[in-house]
């Protein structure tokens, strides 16, 4: 063990409590005061760990150690710093604490590598302020419209930059980065599934990521008093919807394979007791761990949906995003492996069944992913909770791939 | 025909231009902004009429014509005055200006009762503020206590006492009316659902009022990621709500008579479009013309929510409301029918669906209550419509009928 259990079980705790929701979760929107109080945190650790610091045109923070090798590409390590709303305290900011371990060992055993090493804090992978997600590795990667990004608003309106102004950022700084400046990506992040801790192994090296698609269902009825109108008269939106989300969960399970289908988010309108619900917006989450899959889950999703059009009801929807199931470099893959046989740590071979940043850095670099145990496979919820043996087991995997992609002797 | 239509149209189109919606349907909510302007204008109208004006501990706006009798107790004609949000021009309103019509009648033709006539506009009928409902017409019954009345408070923790002074009203001011001070209380509405239009028939003379109770329903999961968490080893409190909601039309039909179920408020927490639903919370209106069939429908669908429970999920439910189903008064009702006989009305006896202020009056006083055509049976929306005729029909009705309880000669 080279981590130090002690620094990082403090960087959690200490970034938990910057939170809008103080004993019921992490809630820590993109651009919000829990934002500013986090990132001024992880800059501060950056700077005492010996990396210039600086932050884009998204507000992702960039710590940089200087290599030997003139104008070579970074080894990137991070995770995001965002978080759902009342989430846990490890379901991005582990990642981070990750990166800034390694960061801190460079420092404590004096290394310098060869090419630099970046620990990297990014911002709005779970969507939670500005939908869609991935917002921060998105930017970076240049996946996404830089100018677009800065009009992308909140559900209030705010643009991404008047918040960004609101916080002292500064939404005209570059957000794409040059693909030739980023050797590798790594990252850490806790499993938020129930097999590692099961099969009681410390780290999952990562192979894919599953794909992701997220719909938007709009179900347009009619509405009316619920009193007067009888029954066989309703066109009421909410039960068209209750028909439709009851079934999902067996679209999923007929579909098989690992493939998952969530609604997550779902507005009754007026939402009035004494009113039939004239309409219903609900948000659709589809996941499979192959294309194959994917495309077919998607397409029952639709037409099962679309079944449900007629006698009085309308029925539109948006696929707001669709993510192919992602396949993650097999160099990487070897030496985090060969990191964890070294260790003399657990380790087994895995998918991911979430949408990670490492997902959109490995269009544009060579990425590695791995998954640290989740207690009772519980994420996005207060209950979120890693073992600090854990979370140190992943660091030291970390720090000694980061030490041979970055040619540290 | 003795109303006056284009004075019932302008009161009508006057008072849906008092709305937090403007083109998007009448929100006219209790002690609002729009509540200040309707009232203003009533209570200009009452005053145009010759009447006496005053406003109780509620706000309730009563405007009375003296009669010859010493001491005698009120005959009263109106309805309430708030809406729904995103609801129509009539409901509510309408009796309200049947009511300023039967006042203006009485002035035109110089009429001087022996009983007292008094108009009256009654506050927060749709509980769309405030939940429950009813709220005017239990206050002045003194059906529920108006020391706790004062302390309801809305959704965002403002009480309406709070709320009262806020508008320049008086909530020290007595609330409930001593039984012996009414002698009547008649109620024009629309009907609110497609009996009327669909035979041709100008009046419902309402022989009874389904009986009315809520439930309030919270389905508690377990949140997790949506796309790390197996199908088979989910607690998601949505799907659950979902399949408890898609039934609630079949509970109905099953028991029949007219019995409706209505899901109307629905919130999902904690509404993100990648977390697996923790909590959500649900009210269910149920209603029925007959006792038995209210207790049987309630009884199933509670055995049904029930019987969801376990298995990861915790389910309460509350009560939070119960009115029984009501008969009104014989007397009234012949009145009632004789008038539209005498003005060569056609009129149908009916049973109200929907719960009214009538429905709360029946437990002191005699009350007859009048209904006109809704096209298309809609309500709630702002497609909620009647035809001025219609309109001047059940104010011709009320009119007459209120000369004979007020003995005017």
């Amino acid at each position: 063990m080279k981590a130090n259990k002690e620094r990082i079980e403090t960087h959690i705790s200490d970034l938990s409590a910057f939170t809008a929701t103080p004993n019921q979760g992490v809630t820590r929107l993109t651009y919000s005061k829990e934002d500013v109080q986090a990132r001024k945190y992880i800059k501060a650790k950056m700077n005492e760990y010996g990396l210039d610091v600086r932050e884009d045109g998204l507000g992702n923070i960039f710590g940089k150690l200087q290599g030997t090798k003139k104008d070579a590409p970074s080894v990137l390590v991070g995770s995001h710093f965002d978080s759902v709303p009342h989430g846990g305290a490890y379901d991005g900011p582990s990642g981070v604490v990750a990166g800034l371990e390694v960061a801190a060992l460079f420092q404590e055993k004096n290394l310098t590598p060869t090419y630099p090493l970046e620990i990297i804090a990014m911002i709005e992978e779970e969507g939670a302020r500005f939908g869609g997600g991935l917002m921060g590795s998105r930017g970076i990667t240049g996946t996404t419209d830089a100018e677009e990004l800065n009009h992308t608003k909140d559900k209030d309106g705010v643009s991404v930059a008047e918040a960004m102004r609101d916080i002292g950022l500064d939404p005209t700084l570059s957000k794409q980065r040059d693909p030739q400046t980023i050797k590798a990506f790594l990252e850490m992040h806790i499993e938020q599934g129930p097999v590692l801790e099961e099969k009681d192994i410390a780290i999952g090296v990562v192979e894919g990521i599953v794909g992701l698609s997220q719909l938007e269902v709009t179900i347009q009825g009619q509405a009316g008093h619920a009193g007067t109108t009888p029954m066989d008269r309703r066109s009421d939106a909410l039960v068209t919807a209750a028909n439709i989300i009851a079934k999902l969960p067996a679209i999923a399970a007929e579909e098989g394979e690992g493939t998952v289908i969530t609604v997550g988010r779902h507005e009754v309108f007026p939402n009035g007791a004494n009113v039939i619900p004239e309409k219903v917006i609900f948000s659709v989450d589809i996941r499979a761990g192959k294309e194959e899959h994917m495309q077919s889950a998607i397409q029952k999703t639709k037409d099962f949906i679309t079944s449900f059009e007629g006698q009085g009801m309308q029925i539109s929807m948006e696929q707001s995003l669709y993510m192919q199931p992602k396949t993650l470099n097999q160099h990487i893959h070897s030496l985090l492996q060969n990191a964890c046989n070294q260790l003399d740590i657990s380790y087994l071979p895995m998918n991911s069944g979430a949408g990670h940043d490492a997902m959109v850095f490995a269009d544009v670099t060579d990425v590695g992913l791995i998954f640290v145990p989740s207690k009772d496979g519980i994420s996005h919820a207060p209950e979120e909770w890693t073992d600090t043996k854990d979370l140190a087991n992943g660091a030291d995997v970390l720090f000694q791939t980061a030490m041979k992609l970055t040619e540290t002797t």
